[in-house]
């Protein structure tokens, strides 16, 4: 049912921490912009994939111009974004039909590799509901007030984008109130009562959010190595 | 006090993860191998500084050979490494006085900053240990068995090294039966009673542990960045 996948791109942000003046995702590496590469990730797993990008409301403009000048990797409709992340996701979600299943991505996440897409696609398919994640690198310390502890970081995971719903399960998850705690489409899923499932996500598969990322997902992007 | 201080380099890896025949810290990047990197921004930070180098028995003689060829950035003395990392340093402690300060770095860590080795060394000085610290970047979740639930990355942070001591501090910790809870310095001191101080890390202080990170630590390296 390849025919029936959905992608929401979040790209909301106005890339404050980039101290830059373009935003984030409208920066140029490896020839493209960052949100750009992104585009063509999903178009490579699914030409036919049914795309909503989220843009902040006065960005959309400079991203329409962009395109009209370079093109774009993907067909998509425009949805607004709003002022949490959460709030950005039900606007996207709005344009969608009520069966099939959907991946929300970030658009500053441009080396998502095709096994990432497709693992998170087939195990929503099965549970409803997954994320790609992967083991914590370094070790971990919990911090409490003024002091710290130890922590064991085999009992934890690193969560990455894309997440991957059944519509009928995200649908029901937005209809919900917006928490703060909602950090992540999963957490907003599972608060609805719907189990998480891990999928297996990519180390490469970095969100650029400062000025330091971008030589990396530079590199990243120019080995391709990360789109097997 | 910059001449009371001390660092143990730990080399003691295989290198069974890189897939390579040379052990990870004798990788050459940007014309000099990992260790050597380790040595040089330990003695741009003091030249006088005393350094023992933890390197398993068997890569020595392979070691002494690159040195002979290449030279090397510090002077050091060697200690052999043991079963474990808690072993390894327990070696390199044998050879070091009972009072100053004592940084423990990995010898795959070539891009930590001098003001990671500053603050590091600072905090050991006043609170008797210290360890560098980062905010976590990623969404985390706990895993529990067969489930998983979200978790707030905020209280929790990412640990590196230089892990700094007072000497007295760290003769105690390591007076200590093993435990396989001790997965670095710091959390053997703490379980010897001893409170650990948090400093400051910096982003580029990555653990070269793969292959794909060769590229990274060699941006890093190159853009110089890092050494402020």
């Amino acid at each position: 049912m390849i025919g029936d996948q959905h992608v929401i791109i979040v790209a909301g942000g106005s890339g404050k921490r980039m101290g830059a003046e373009v935003p984030k995702q409208f920066l140029e590496v490896a020839g493209r912009t960052l949100l750009d590469h992104t585009l063509a990730a999903f178009h490579h797993y699914n030409p036919n994939i049914n795309c909503v990008l989220v843009l902040p409301a006065d960005h959309v403009e400079q991203w329409e111009t962009i395109v009209a000048k370079n093109g774009c990797a993907l067909q998509y409709q425009i949805a607004v974004g709003g002022e949490q992340r959460f709030h950005s996701v039900r606007n996207g979600l709005a344009l969608l039909p009520s069966t099939g299943i959907v991946a929300i991505h970030d658009g500053v996440r441009p080396t998502v590799s095709q096994t990432t897409i497709a693992n998170a696609f087939e195990q929503a398919k099965i549970h409803g509901a997954a994320v790609p994640v992967l083991p914590i690198v370094p070790s971990l310390r919990q911090v409490q007030n003024t002091s710290s502890k130890a922590v064991d970081r085999t009992n934890f995971v690193e969560v990455q984008t894309p997440q991957c719903f059944q519509l009928e399960v995200l649908h029901k998850a937005y209809q919900q109130q917006y928490s703060p705690l909602f950090t992540d489409d999963a957490s907003a899923v599972e608060a609805s009562g719907h189990a998480i499932v891990l999928s297996k996500g990519n180390r490469e598969n970095i969100k650029v959010t400062s000025p330091s990322d971008l030589p990396i997902v530079e590199l990243f992007l120019k080995s391709k190595e990360f789109s097997k």
